[in-house]
């Protein structure tokens, strides 16, 4: 039985999904190296540099259904690497001893960076679509609750009104950002690897490059400037990428909690009978999303830090660095699916309470809004002087509990400007919602822009 | 099929070890919660908490292949924890409504952190048996080398002459040192976790305490001071433990792939057919287990800032910070066993090639000992003089390609105060061992008195 | 002017202190530097292996104010390492040449590390002490709130009654861990460094163990068993400790500034005026040491990732793990002295509002004692069976929003075992704090103890 | 004194660069503030909200060197932030009052924010330079050593011949992907943040947004879609840059400590009279600049898992995630600096023994050049015939220490195909370099074009 969270019979489908485990699955790896293995066929026979027949019989037996995982657990182990165990059942696979001409010209560390290569294209595939749920939910969000009043929040205080939809809106640009940034990374980072033993292809002559250039076509990959076997930027790019991603979705998550402290009650995550509930308390109606989320996202950036660490590589094939990858490329991808797919569920069915937001702006007594009023008696009495009169009149509010609208009609420095009718105005949160409505529109509006093209 | 580098087929005895993985299975994790609520009930029936009928029943149950795992995972799922559904089940299987009777006053989190508790317990103890292993080849390397010279190495240069032994004894202090650490933190980290909802026990009343004791007593763990469950100093105590000894094995594992270059040669891994042969370079013999112990050790690292980071729990229950460790724990331990495992294998075969190391020692033409004969000369110059006159002759000897020994010869400031015969001595690295033997000796003595306390 | 933000004019005192920078600042590392030279000179003239005339001499110079800080960064620059350029003037300064004897036998590395050590020792008193303090304030506000009802809280939700002090009381059982902790690393770690070029001693021949012996001794160190410049668990292990230690001041600054939100106000960090306030909301009074500490353990954990990865050093002196140190362990320290001072502040002037706790208890009408209820119906009814029946009123009342009480006294199952004024006495939470009391107790008696040892 | 590494007065010019301490020093920090408020004044004042008295009054007196960093220290410490201690200096050295103008509608964060932005623009200008620089020594390296043969090495182990420039067009590519990353993030990353305390601009009425664009436009920056007050995907992604360049700056190290070896010697860091010297080994030639890279390169991966952690912010403005930037943005781009410009230098004057380089290449014997024999009998025996024949005598060569080409030339099996001629053309490595020079020519061309843009 596995031992891994993400590959716990009872935990998977928490911490990851179905999707994403396929892609990294041995099975997957296998048949990713096999396809790269016929692609390479493919093009020499192409090309004139293997028997036309023995690409055909190769081809024909690049099925990883037809391999011996058990005796490949045992080569690898002996060897230190699956590539070459692979080979070798794929010669003896073939009649005719035409399997002698697969992987001519290539070594192992170019099937398996180009099978990573294809993993990370599929695997960022997947990540995409979530990134324009996600948006799509959040897009949803901004434009129903564009003018819900609640309360913006700073350093877990009540600051000044804000409405969810301007909350939502604030998210969603970040997720454009995401999605600019993928389409700006995969030119990037989908390449092919194939070079050789030390990269310049001394192994196929003055051909090399000719092969390089349409294995890589082949694959829909893109040819590389030059061998990358040991400069492992563009994987860590990737992960990088996924650290920023999986960011944001933590600080959905934190939010998400916050709103629903039984002190809050604003925001809850999807209900489904008995989800969230407790062996002991009854009552309680916890985060489940959120949580999942949150740890995802706190292994997800030390995983960062591992890739990073793996670029530390030497010479043209590197000793040991590398096979960081092998542990920190599959788990990063499927701790970020978990926290996806959790945040998926989450915005998709997030349940909100307009009513219970408007009752938490009233909290406060009209405090709320004193930068209204300090900043309408700034414009008489200048900044200062009514930060500082405001500022000495909340403290008696927050001292005495008496009515704030009421503590500054009895003022006479403020009487002298504003009158009670007006004040009253001035401390109505609803009233002071700024420009939420219209970020709301310029985001969406962008939005729409980006999701269309 | 598994997508992690640890659960994968292919790579589950390269990254990880069976032993360790059994520990951190699904199974066992169901077993372990099994074993507590057993524990707990009969501890509760004895103290006349729960019928003797209904305790009995209740341990009749508690085996993990009784239960149904599919259903395990679909409940897990919907509630967000898996130790209510494992209880629903084994409240099904008894008989006469007697599972009623289980998981009496305990709170889900009471029993993941006592089964985590146990799982450490146990894989602590496979780790200390790897590192007593790894600490007894060390000491027979130690012991057979203490006298075998070679070049001592800073900054990657040839700097004096040290023995193989006294290199194999500088670590195994290092791995006496882990050993006391594991002794010290076991019974800090060893104890139970019992409290209820909020950790007071209030659901049991005046025998809360009473329970407590008897259940840690039963299970064979220590009883804690207070509630620990959002605490978790304990568990992240013991991955810094597995960051330090990690980060020992990959000092070694660095140690021995810059032996192995091709330009040194000094020292192998255990050579068996076909391991660390390429598919297209037949003459090489790659480090093998070293890059794996490099790759664990680098991922290992990350895991204890994330162990780190969980410890940020909030209130009484934590809402994220806490599932953090359900990942990260098994990894962490998962991987520091494929390194331990690696690393026992590597020591425990090592191939030592005294001769290569002798060899290298004469590399520099005597320069390796400049400092013997900086040493001699500053008695009689000044060490300053001293340093100055070597220091230059040192590039002179690098310039021209002449012995050291003749161009000190050749120097009247030199030759005033030693004539060639001297000189021809001190230049000889065999000469200039200093207390490589002495050193050896002690640490074996203290490991000898630590190892048989 | 500085560019950090712990050496930085502004924020010095808010991410750190000015005592642990003193320790860390260039005169003290020189200082430490020449300390451990005079101690060198005084050990080796008493062992008649310097001239005494020349230890005094040397001795007479070893004041970092003596030197010039301008030279030593240029030297050092070319040099690469700090302790020649140190010990060249100090040469220098000695009259008639006496200079020539000091660093005798030393190598550069010996002097850091050795001095790394004093730092790391004096730095350890300055972390002990605030831990002490911090745990003192605990202790108060244990014993003072010991019987204060507030909300016990899991996954932010209000699960079941508990004390104040009960809260507090979890938190001083981890400082007393801790201390205990770096009772135990102490010995460990406090050990000097002294073995030349590779640790051998080669340069004093028979000498070099009593020399290092009486070095240590004279230092106030312990003798390492063998040289440790390339094994580097001591220094990793004061990381993980400070670690261990940060995080625990990330759970104290979570549980603040959650309970001193607008919607909770349970417990304030210490006000001063105008402190945590806002440019444009006077409303407000901010959690300012909680952001501060929430910050320092974010960097701290990564720091001793940072100090795992310097323990993977290569051979006798290593090529770069080691400057890692140089960086890590002063802002380490640094960024950890930020952290427990502003916890220290806050912790001991904590504001606490036992009226609103109370208050906030009542906000689910007793729903926060539901489990009380079920556990009393439990042994009636069988657990799963209450546990059903009451989480289905639980959800009718979040629902009609009409008192517990009457929804369970109008239930017929519930009523043929419990009375209305039995079940109002359940549902008060003061009657269901479990054994907060008896826990505190424990706690205090044990930190008594641990004190006053 | 300072006591951090990157500003302590020994240290500061080894771990960063006086340019980039310059832009993150205090007064720097404070004069970009001012920089913001007279951009702000001067803006509206040209729309007419503030008079232009006030803003010509508050521009005059935005110097930092008007300004009191003792008192700024302390009012930080009272208040947590130092932008309303410099708004209320600003304010009194106004005369007329007409301070009260400044600051108009922004809050804290939004100076803050602005003024990290402006730091982080012209650091990334600082980055960029450097970065150019680096790229134009390695061109010019690649396009010098373009056929200089040497050992290509995989696993620390000889392989294939490669030449010296083909190994420095693979690092020159990863620059040039380097430079497109901060093309692309430039535009994203460089906005500003103007929002007030909610981001919705709600104290300036409808003029916000025209307030707003005018404020970016004047300070050259981008407007933002809408607040970023805790979405910090911008700063991070920041870091994740640098985390990638100076994962390339790792790898370079970690060549040039390789290649500097005693047993190698085939390239060094510059030479100066003393650098890299040893106070006890005379003979030593240590890198110097590669292990500051490395230490600088592991500080700033850790980094970049801080600045994602402090993305998981909460609600609308953060409390503790923000401060965690606050630390370790100037902290990044320090030790980014310091391992840039020990990289320049390093690149710019690296010594290259290229008759060392092909001594090494004959060390094996011709054991290198296996796969180029392997490769031309695979054409006639089949590629795993040919692989298990040569791998056999490449062991004989080994065990033997007979030349290669003899042993080749007396298989049967081989001699049927290959003459001792052809054998001994096969086995000289300058003959197998396969396609480095076509390989340094096609990054050089592109290396062009992208500098040319």
């Amino acid at each position: 039985m596995p031992a891994t969270a993400t590959d716990s019979l009872i935990f998977r489908h928490i911490f990851s999904t179905e999707a994403m485990r396929r892609l990294f699955a041995d099975e997957a790896r296998v048949q990713y190296y096999l396809d790269i293995e016929a692609a390479l066929a493919r093009v020499q026979a192409r090309l004139g540099i293997i028997p036309g027949e023995a690409a055909e019989e190769i081809c024909r037996h690049c099925h990883a259904d037809e391999f011996n995982f058990a005796t490949l657990k045992t080569e690898t182990e002996r060897i230190g690497y699956p590539v070459l165990p692979v080979v070798q059942q794929l010669v003896a696979l073939c009649r005719n001893g035409y399997g002698e001409w697969c992987h001519w010209g290539a070594t192992t560390q170019d099937i398996t960076d180009t099978a990573t290569v294809l993993q990370i294209r599929d695997a960022l595939a997947l990540v995409g679509e979530e990134l324009q749920a996600i948006a799509a939910s959040l897009a949803g969000l901004a434009k129903r609750y564009r003018d819900t009043p609640m309360a913006g929040r700073s350093n877990l205080q009540q600051a000044v009104p804000i409405t969810f939809g301007y909350k939502m809106a604030v998210l969603l640009a970040g997720f454009d950002r995401h999605l600019a940034r993928l389409r700006e990374l995969r030119p990037r980072v989908l390449v092919g690897e194939f070079g050789g033993a030390a990269g310049n292809l001394s192994s196929l002559g003055a051909d090399g490059l000719r092969v390089q250039a349409a294995l890589c076509d082949e694959l829909g990959l893109g040819q590389p400037e030059i061998a990358w076997h040991t400069m492992r930027d563009r994987v860590a790019e990737v992960g990088c990428f996924l650290g920023l991603v999986t960011g944001t979705l933590g600080k959905i998550s934190m939010d998400v909690k916050l709103m629903m402290q039984t002190e809050v009650e604003e925001a809850y995550e999807p209900f489904a009978s008995g989800r969230g509930s407790s062996s002991t308390m009854p009552q309680k109606r916890n985060p489940i999303s959120s949580n999942y989320i949150h740890a995802c996202t706190a292994m997800v950036r030390q995983h960062v830090a591992a890739l990073l660490d793996a670029m530390v590589e030497d010479h043209e094939r590197s000793t040991g660095p590398w096979e960081i990858e092998w542990i920190a490329v599959p788990e990063i991808f499927l701790l970020s699916a978990g926290a996806l797919a959790q945040t998926r569920f989450l915005v998709g069915g997030l349940q909100v309470d307009a009513g219970r937001m408007r009752k938490n702006l009233e909290l406060t007594g009209g405090l709320i809004v004193s930068e209204a009023v300090m900043m309408r008696l700034g414009a008489a009495l200048g900044r200062q002087r009514a930060h500082d009169l405001v500022y000495d009149i909340c403290r008696q509010v927050i001292a005495t509990g008496r009515p704030f609208v009421d503590l500054l009609a009895e003022n006479q420095e403020i009487a002298a400007h504003l009158g009670r009718d007006e004040l009253a105005q001035l401390v109505d949160p609803a009233n002071y919602l700024g420009l939420c409505g219209e970020m709301v529109d310029r985001v969406l509006a962008a939005h729409a822009i980006a999701a269309g093209d």
